[in-house]
């Protein structure tokens, strides 16, 4: 067993401050352990002795006298450190420590948390936690944990192919319950709390590694390790709740689990990136995992409506475009063919309304949708009822059910209507393979979560000639050099120290240039009115003596004119560098419709990335304006992504704007700065 | 009784198709009549006279010898006539027709939906449907509907002070049976069909009249009239699905009944500023129906949130900015009697996290939840528990009762975790008008509901100086004039018709001027290189001899540089005039950042909508710029709201760009068509 298995399939487990007590959370694993009939060893530990619910207690970990895979702290934050310890000695796999009062209180408890780690790796230890409430689940029904959701018999017994990891504790086993009372098959959860050592991700990473597991969902607030979560999305389905995603937000996850909220936007594209799918909130996890339980894949988008409301179908159809999925566009066969068995006031377009007369008529729904099935246009069908009454359930869900299993297509049933009317219905159709929203709209977002899952996209990792390091505190320049010196576009430029330069520079790159003041620490030079546009000879000399003023250089650089302004960058995040490209110019902060990626990326996500923003239209030629040269404008954004990929940690560049012409791009503006320089220019202009 | 109110109100009814055949639909009002023990007259109407379900059937409405109030009829569309005639003559207040197979399926059906009204027009009988599936409630139990949802003995006979209003019968009763299930006390539902006479703003109408309803839940798929339904929403709360969002389903719309879908922005607006929630699907509408059942307001939006998971806690936060809702910023004084009783691993700031030290405190929740709401700055209460095990529910609920009841706060609980852990929970807690939703994300977009219902402006209509109406193809210097007579900014021009008058034009407006080719149907005139900035008397020659050739005459204006540029247009709509205002010049449509607004407006709007478009950050003077006279750009696109608003319908107005200076702000274009025009537009560039 590797050892974070232990978490779910541990043949022997140790509750350290097991208690008698009625109400005390010591007393409650063992409880579940021996309700649920686990199969393994139980060794309560309480350094009282005696029996725990019938079982004789051990004084410590050593008087067990052998090892165990999974060992539960429940004892006060006082005592964690010493249980750690105990637990270390004797080799104990994993310990779950459930306690609160560490790093989510301040410095000292995160001192003290630093050093439960300290002695558990010490030992080859794992820990999960402190400031969790454990794990449950796998065939061995490991019920490690005092959740108070084991103490009602009206929860089931976890079991199924979908996994759960939620770094929150009490939201992880509460969407656990709603999740098995809504039937979603979720056999292991696992919560993590602070992650002083194991994360949600090191956790999923395990569980995709598991044959009884199909697919993980996760509610995390923190996420440092992005490309260990995307090799386990690249194996089975991963569907997350990210949360801290408004400012206000990401304080409270500060807060509460001391781990900085990555920049959301970032966390978005990283995730997509990884074909992961990012979903709203636990209902839409919980969706997404009734879905993904059935195996079903859909690498395109194209959905097909079945409805017996015509209500319901412009609501998917409305769906359907806000996820940015396709409502699929029928043959002309499909469409006779459904004409000749839908009535005169249904609809045998998609969304295909077999109306009302499916009451007067059983065997019509399953004719459409047998026969939208069939069209290689549909690529996913979602059955929309309004009102599912208990006669016709069995008939529907073997109808939908065999064309699930022929077609091998996700088939998704709406129903919004009372349960009561056909209460065995969810569980039937589940049990056909289709899944049952209350909503269209939730049944378009789970296969939106599912499409996000089934694209694999492999990335060659970029080749090709490095650009040189840039100096700290580089000038634009100096920065320019650089980039030119590695084939990117940058027009020919002179720094020059007085007058009578500048007026030769200014003939030298072809008479009409642009001045700019070169001043270390000035990275905003248009705000300070350090650039000059279309400087000539003539005015040179005046044009020189006040950029001179401004305390440093003057760099003549041939003046670009026209254009459409983008503006290209590279910044530091906590996943890793991310580019950003957007509209430029002084518009790129107002309008801030800019597209952004973790690095690498490759020419589908350049060209990608210039669609989601106004850049496309623009770049198009808007209003009658000639189309500019977007084919140079990726291939330099590729190569600058590329050059600098072995650049240290932490820098940011920023070229704005960088000028598309209808032939060749050009970069009119580079600011560079390291992680040293960054923190120097927080304090001085709050960059 | 109000003829409308017979839909809920009748106290005697016929059925026209009435049938004893097991399975047909036209047996199914009776035996829910008679099920549910209607206590008024029920007429069974059919051709062959006899007994269906024990009472005697009549062989025409005559035959029954007195008027009804209401009558369904339920006999095949080519009878529907005949039927509706028979109704008519006999004095019935309102009539429902079920029958499908009018105004959705194409011209013939059409028309004979028009001969349907006219025929109950002419008797003063007002007519719900065709294609409908009628109405359900009232005190008098009028089950007045053949939905399979009261089949089965599950179904709770409506009851409470909310109303549902559903263009679609069965999404419609769906959705009833749904909020029945969940708990939402709706008393009176009614579908509306194809609406050939009585729409659901009608219905909504009459409803907010009724005493026994306090708020008015609606599915539409079609929106008209709304100055009826805003006025409908000045009485009582009503929260909106308005479908046919995408163009996809705005289609489908169509094909469905007959209605063409007005453009979504737009109604999107209307609905805000009338007071009206747009909510974002069934589920949305079910949880602001239980929330607006409390009978709470929220004319402010600060929300404190305690919470038992810092988990969710957070996802409240997100969902809060989301919403565009607001965190309660927590009073000194609050936060430090919070500190002293929430744990140190907790959060004593807003969101307020008790942990799962609850399970050992019970009495914890509740302390912080009354502190809470006892802050100034706390203007709704959401209580999030992941798991609420049964033993709290009673005691947890009297207490978030209390609160609701002592300070007239909105309370809502979130629940994200199985209802069996506490089957009465809901109950209970909605009992002391506490509603629970399942995730915080669903709490906090029902008290965005709440707070959309619960602003009340008082629009002042405009007065002030009217417009000249611009005559039929009127040029951009007519325009100009008309807007200029009526005391909005417009530059200097003269209309030249040589070269020589060019020339003495220019040094009429100050020298420097731009030149425009005015050519009747050149709507777009900078794509067709009619528009030259910066002409001199030295160019002005060349300049005008280019124009000219465009085919028209050369209008010379005062050219006026720089400042920010906006666009500002009336446009028409279904719903009636819009203001757009947005970013101006060659980026308003790229952008697309244009906020729009039903007429009349507002200064009070006129900022709203600058302050929702990127207009804000640049008038406010963008990287270092100067800012822009924003009072005098307000001042304008009030001035022109008001002058044109007795314009006749249907014309659009475009003023694109208009300057906005340091100093005042400048009409640069505007371009004018009348309802002809457009039509004519429409076909030649498909404008």
């Amino acid at each position: 067993m590797n050892s974070l298995q232990a978490i779910w399939a541990a043949e022997s487990i140790a509750v350290i401050g097991a208690t008698d007590r009625p109400g005390a959370m010591g007393r409650l694993p063992i409880e579940y352990l021996q309700k649920y009939e686990y199969p393994g060893f139980i060794a309560p530990v309480n350094r009282k002795g005696g029996q725990v619910m019938g079982l004789p207690a051990f004084r410590s970990m050593a008087e067990i006298g052998r090892s165990v895979d999974l060992a539960l702290v429940m004892v006060p934050a006082s005592a964690v450190l010493a249980a750690v310890t105990d637990c270390a000695q004797v080799g104990t796999s994993v310990c779950i420590v459930m306690t609160s009062g560490f790093a989510e209180t301040g410095a000292d408890g995160a001192k003290a948390q630093a050093e439960l780690v300290r002695v558990a790796r010490a030992h080859g230890m794992r820990l999960v936690g402190p400031n969790c409430i454990g794990a449950v689940g796998g065939p061995a029904r490991v019920f490690a944990t005092f959740s108070p959701v084991f103490s009602s018999t009206a929860t089931p017994i976890p079991a199924g192919n979908i996994a759960l990891v939620s770094q929150s504790g009490a939201l992880g086993f509460g969407a656990l319950s709603l999740g098995l009372e809504r039937g979603v098959p979720i056999g292991i959860a696992v919560t993590t709390g602070n992650e002083a050592d194991i994360t949600a991700v090191d956790v999923a990473a395990q569980l995709v590694d598991d044959p009884s597991v199909d697919a993980v969902l996760m509610y995390i607030e923190s996420l440092s390790d992005i490309s260990a979560l995307a090799s386990a999305a690249a194996m089975k389905p991963i569907a997350v709740v990210k949360a801290g995603r408004s400012e206000a937000g990401a304080k409270a996850a500060a807060s509460h689990t001391g781990a900085l909220a990555s920049a959301d936007k970032v966390v978005d594209s990283a995730l997509r990136q990884a074909g992961i799918a990012r979903v709203a909130d636990i209902d839409a996890l919980l969706d997404a995992g009734a879905l993904f339980a059935t195996g079903a894949r859909m690498p395109r988008r194209r959905i097909g409506i079945v409805t017996t409301s015509g209500g319901s179908g412009i609501l998917a159809a409305d769906a359907i475009e806000a996820c940015r999925m396709q409502l699929a566009e029928l043959e002309a066969t499909t469409i006779a063919d459904l004409s000749a068995v839908v009535p005169s006031y249904g609809n045998a377009t998609n969304p295909v309304d077999v109306t009302a007369a499916v009451m007067a008529e059983p065997g019509l729904f399953e004719k459409c949708v047998d026969r939208l099935a069939a069209d290689p246009g549909v690529d996913a069908i979602v059955a929309c009822f309004a009102v599912l009454v208990g006669a016709d359930v069995t008939r529907i869900a073997r109808a939908l059910g065999a064309v699930r299993t022929r077609t091998g297509l996700p088939v998704l049933a709406v129903r919004t209507g009372a349960a009561s009317l056909a209460p065995e219905g969810a569980a039937v159709l589940a049990a056909n393979g289709v899944p049952v929203y209350p909503t269209p709209e939730r049944a378009v977002a789970a296969l939106q979560a599912l499409h996000a899952t089934s694209l694999r996209r492999t990335r060659a990792n970029p080749t090709g000639p490095l650009a040189q390091v840039p100096e700290v505190g580089a000038s634009e320049k100096q920065v320019k050099q650089i980039l030119a010196a590695a084939g990117l576009p940058v027009p020919e430029s002179v720094l020059v120290s007085s007058a009578s330069e500048a007026v030769s520079a200014i003939s030298q790159v072809g008479g009409l240039a642009v001045c700019k003041a070169i001043v270390p620490g000035l990275l905003h030079k248009s705000d300070a009115g350090g650039v000059v546009l279309g400087v000539t000879a003539q005015n040179a000399v005046e044009v020189f003596t006040r950029l001179e003023a401004l305390g440093g250089q003057v760099l003549v650089e041939r003046f670009v004119q026209g254009g459409v302004e983008a503006i290209v960058g590279i910044t530091p995040s906590a996943l890793g560098p991310v580019l950003t490209v957007g509209i430029g110019g002084i518009l790129a902060e107002i309008v801030a419709d800019a597209a952004v990626r973790l690095l690498p990326v490759d020419e589908c996500d350049v060209r990608e990335m210039i669609a989601e923003t106004a850049l496309a239209p623009m770049l198009a030629g808007a209003r009658g304006a000639a189309p500019s040269d977007l084919e140079a404008f990726v291939r330099m954004v590729l190569q600058l992504a590329s050059c600098t990929r072995e650049w240290p940690t932490g820098f940011e560049l920023d070229l704005n704007p960088v000028a598309v012409l209808g032939d060749g791009c050009w970069i009119l503006d580079a600011m560079y700065a390291d992680a040293l320089d960054l923190n120097l220019f927080q304090g001085i202009e709050g960059h």
